[in-house]
């Protein structure tokens, strides 16, 4: 761990603000439903991974549009969260997705970085992978903002 | 069950257009994992019901943005296959999609409807209601983009 | 004018807030530009109204996306506005619109209605319409956020 | 001019191609209107550039978020143009659009990218930056989709 300050991708992140990301997104029962895990955890982005599972699928047999945007989701908040003070939550205001291709392959990244961080609001793309033997391949297209709040007004 | 044509939401969709969308519904195992249900089938307009589950919040204990959004683009893309030929079957393209409230209830419903079906592109607006008690209220809205694609180059 | 408390699209709008919306409104000089002009202000609903010009269309000669959407835009923002306290001001945070059809008519109107109004941020629908002869048919939808902000922090 | 495939952003795109581009950018009225130039034309890249003008601005004397929109829009419409067939024109069929900074500045640049490029439908990320002095800032991105349609149906 270090003191210096981390600015941003690619840098390590403080031990504290980690931790905040970890201990967040274990209450997020729905990732464990999911079976989605946390990457990495830098300033200003953070990834989940997920295998791809049967009982996640649309109709055709691809990952769900809605698993696909939940993980995307997630990624850009647990990004924003990063660049936020350590008594904010933070809570997804809204968010567009482009489904770039089907959600085929064995198993999927999304990965969030934060494009401006404001006091209040964060603005985040969200970009999904797939992954398929050695290939990996844009899937989808996030575009979405975060908000900062009190966590006092919250349960956590 | 009628011939006339069904031409809007309100009237009664014809059976072989329902009976289409509940088997699509059906493949749709993502669904049966979040216990979503089908409700009403209208033409231009599909409603899915979803109970409140502890295995299904984000880190406040609030129905996961994820979930939330996942029934949404399914009524949207039930309400657009409504209004497709029946060689069709329906990808969804992009939505965003705003967050109004947290999504606190016993139970959430969506209802997609479709503002304007174009050949290949149909346009929907996704609404998502929470319900607790006798009280409805509007947590979520969607727009997005459907698709009509032909089901030879899928796998149904 | 009347002191009974407006509360919604229909109702009549206090006057003090129609003047701040008529201020605001001339100061954005854009719409000068356009030819755009206030109509409807009501509680939470807006209407702005644009002839068609030869010098606001693109490629194909329909009216630009871009005129259309900077309609949906300020019709979204001075919805917002009237739902807002005196001392705010509005700004656009993001929105996302979907063109329904070809942009030609003889005159455009943008509806702007608030969906949600909270303190700090209020998410708006906008439909534009177009009217030629006695027709009047729906070219686009837009879902957007507008922020209300401290007018100190402002220029006005 | 090469007669080699070109393949990216930063390759040099077909003169046939440039010029498709620039016939149609001139065709679109609003462009000369707001003052806006092509500058850039790459394979599945495009910019445009516009300088600040006092008849362009919202109520606190920012470039009206319409503007902004407009030249980003376009940027992302002559990108996927670049990837489309001969025969081909374009069309904006939706965009979402996130404003992350006040559009104060000299001169605006409006940059397009073709994220995917399907047969029908092309994603593309637009990205505005202000430049004052020597500073270059981002202030606004733009996630869209533009759609290919047969010119025979089109007045051009």
């Amino acid at each position: 761990m270090s003191n210096a300050p981390a600015s941003g991708p690619g840098d390590v992140v403080d031990e504290a603000v980690a931790r905040r990301v970890r201990a967040s997104f274990e209450r997020q029962r729905f990732m464990a439903t999911l079976g989605a895990r946390l990457t990495t955890i830098e300033p200003g982005r953070v990834s989940i991974i997920l295998a791809f599972r049967d009982d996640l699928v649309q109709q055709h047999g691809f990952l769900h549009a809605g698993v696909v945007t939940t993980i995307a989701d997630s990624a850009c908040g647990y990004a924003a969260l990063t660049r936020m003070p350590p008594d904010a939550a933070v809570l997804s205001t809204e968010f567009k997705i482009n489904l770039l291709a089907p959600a085929r392959g064995e198993s999927f990244e999304a990965v969030g970085t934060v494009l401006k961080a404001g006091r209040t609001l964060l603005v985040c793309r969200g970009e999904v992978f797939s992954v398929e033997g050695g290939d990996r391949k844009r899937i989808a297209e996030m575009l979405g903002t975060m908000m900062a709040v009190q966590r006092a007004g919250l349960t956590d």
